[in-house]
């Protein structure tokens, strides 16, 4: 018997105003990003209001009851390449620290995967901070190829 | 005097159906990605309809009179990081063989970053294939980072 939670123990649904909180929480623990998110709650409210309605994104919660532990976001993206099919985009991807190592990041990511092919995008796509290899390995081993750089210009 | 082309003959406008076809000749044209694209018209017009469509998406065709000879597309992506801003994204950029190392290349992105800006994103990502290695020095010297690993999953 072991303390550590297992994969089998969380699971993903589309996130709600009452887990922004806990979402936050996850981005602001966030090693590399705490330095860029934290202060007051209103205009993350507002964004995700903007997320909530918008179609073609996904906000989601991987909980335990009502405790968010891991949370990512899908966006969908059309285009004419591959002959004018929908790719979809992870972004924001966080698991708390406790839950490291456990599975739970493979079996959301999975979730992601399986959630575009069911919409019928043609390619997931993500970008990793270079800084952080031990995610390049974790995306390499669920099948993404470092093919691209991933380039940012803040304005 | 030369008979090459200046920035300065090219104008950026959102794409109109009519372009369809010059914007499709440059996907095609282009080296890596003509494995991947052809054949008939339809899909295309159809996922023009939804780009179209789709206030988070702006398709661009950098024209001289009706010859299409640029094109990229501009995704507006809400999200809950750096206290919910917009991030804009580049895709699908590709300008005509006769026109590389005109400056409408960058005159393209520069025109991409001010949408960006006005529209109030904080961020401006791309990825660029490791293949190219001129388009990742294209991108620095626009004052892009390569701080991301770029990944993808075709499914």
């Amino acid at each position: 018997m072991t303390e550590l939670f297992t994969a089998a123990d969380v699971s993903f649904r589309r996130a709600e105003a009452a887990d922004l909180p806990g979402i936050l929480q996850l981005l602001v623990a966030d090693q590399i990003g705490a330095a860029r998110d934290g202060g007051e709650l209103a205009p993350y409210q507002r964004a995700f209001e903007v997320i909530d309605a918008d179609p073609a994104q996904l906000l989601v919660a991987g909980v335990q009851g009502e405790e968010v532990l891991a949370t990512f976001q899908l966006s969908f993206i059309p285009g004419l390449a591959r002959r004018g099919s929908l790719r979809a985009q992870i972004e924001a991807v966080r698991v708390a620290e406790s839950l490291r190592g456990s599975g739970v990041g493979s079996q959301m990511i999975r979730w992601a995967i399986a959630e575009a092919r069911q919409r019928g995008c043609s390619l997931v796509q993500l970008t990793t901070d270079k800084r952080r290899q031990d995610a390049l390995r974790f995306y390499q081993r669920l099948g993404f190829e470092a093919s691209h750089q991933g380039m940012k210009l803040f304005l």
